[in-house]
């Protein structure tokens, strides 16, 4: 089972924590152990794990990496993007999690984001359950 | 089951689209649901997901991390390709991807590449599916 | 069955090779043809796959990627390790390995290394084994 969700971005770049979606998507496939495998279908964005409790840990992974691939740097691409797909391929469009006791594995200060950094746009990540 | 995918590659950098290489492959599997995990046995290769349809995203992403990450800096790794083995691994060498419906779950953007970062040499890609 | 592997590391940022630990625990899953899920609960380390022969290749990637995301850089975080939180996400909390004959499929020069990024302290590993 794939479940498909929507997530709907304000900026033009931003990290959305998914935790309580994703935790969702994890419970309705009710698998106990298994693995669970997140993609997101575009080239502009990506998906990661990072720390929840702060928020300037995020606006720090945004700026300092907006700073190493900034937006206006020369580029042949038209359409003004190639940042946003060149952090997409630096961050990974896919994550593979650990499922046990139903609930996904992760750690005290581990958050799934999705990370918009071409927006604002309306996005879909999907979340594919398998148990093992 | 798994396939091994051989790849000549033909400069120093270089991304080369794998989609009907590895659709085959999983054509081959025979696996309607499941995922699919590629895989490069090389320390200075990786794999990625990015556009397929504008070739200067592409140029982008080599030429703008070459520059963040260039092979002449000063490194100690005497074989001159540390800048091939950074980038290695910050793209990685395997990506894990969702099948459906016996085909690859790929937004309508999306391409599989192989990144060669200290060819042109014979490369290797290993095609793993597993049923789930 | 997941298994959780205790790392003591003892620098700010070191990569240490985890192939013998890892295949330990892939011998001790019994599993002949299946996948390998490596993750770190942790926000400012991560895995990755590289070279094991020559040292310098580490020192290279430390050392670079240090010098592209440095700790001193204006971070907002007051806890002074924005730089390792970067980094964990750029080189991924998580790797997914094939497993073939009862062992990690990695090519010649590949080994498993977990990167700390915010040493020394005590961390953990998990190793997830799927059959399939």
């Amino acid at each position: 089972m794939i479940q498909t969700l929507t997530i709907q971005t304000h900026s033009r770049t931003e990290m959305i924590n998914m935790d309580t979606t994703v935790m969702k998507a994890v419970r309705q496939a009710g698998v106990k152990e298994g693995l669970c495998v997140l993609w997101v279908p575009h080239t502009t964005a990506a998906l990661t794990i990072n720390e929840n409790a702060d928020p300037d840990v995020v606006r720090d992974i945004l700026s300092k990496t907006g700073k190493v691939i900034p937006f206006e740097n020369g580029y042949r691409h038209a359409e003004g993007n190639s940042a946003a797909h060149i952090k997409s391929s630096l961050f990974s469009p896919s994550l593979t999690a650990v499922i046990t006791g139903g609930r996904l594995l992760l750690g005290t200060w581990q958050s799934v984001f999705f990370c918009e950094f071409d927006g604002p746009r309306t996005r879909k990540m999907m979340v594919k359950v398998v148990e093992g």
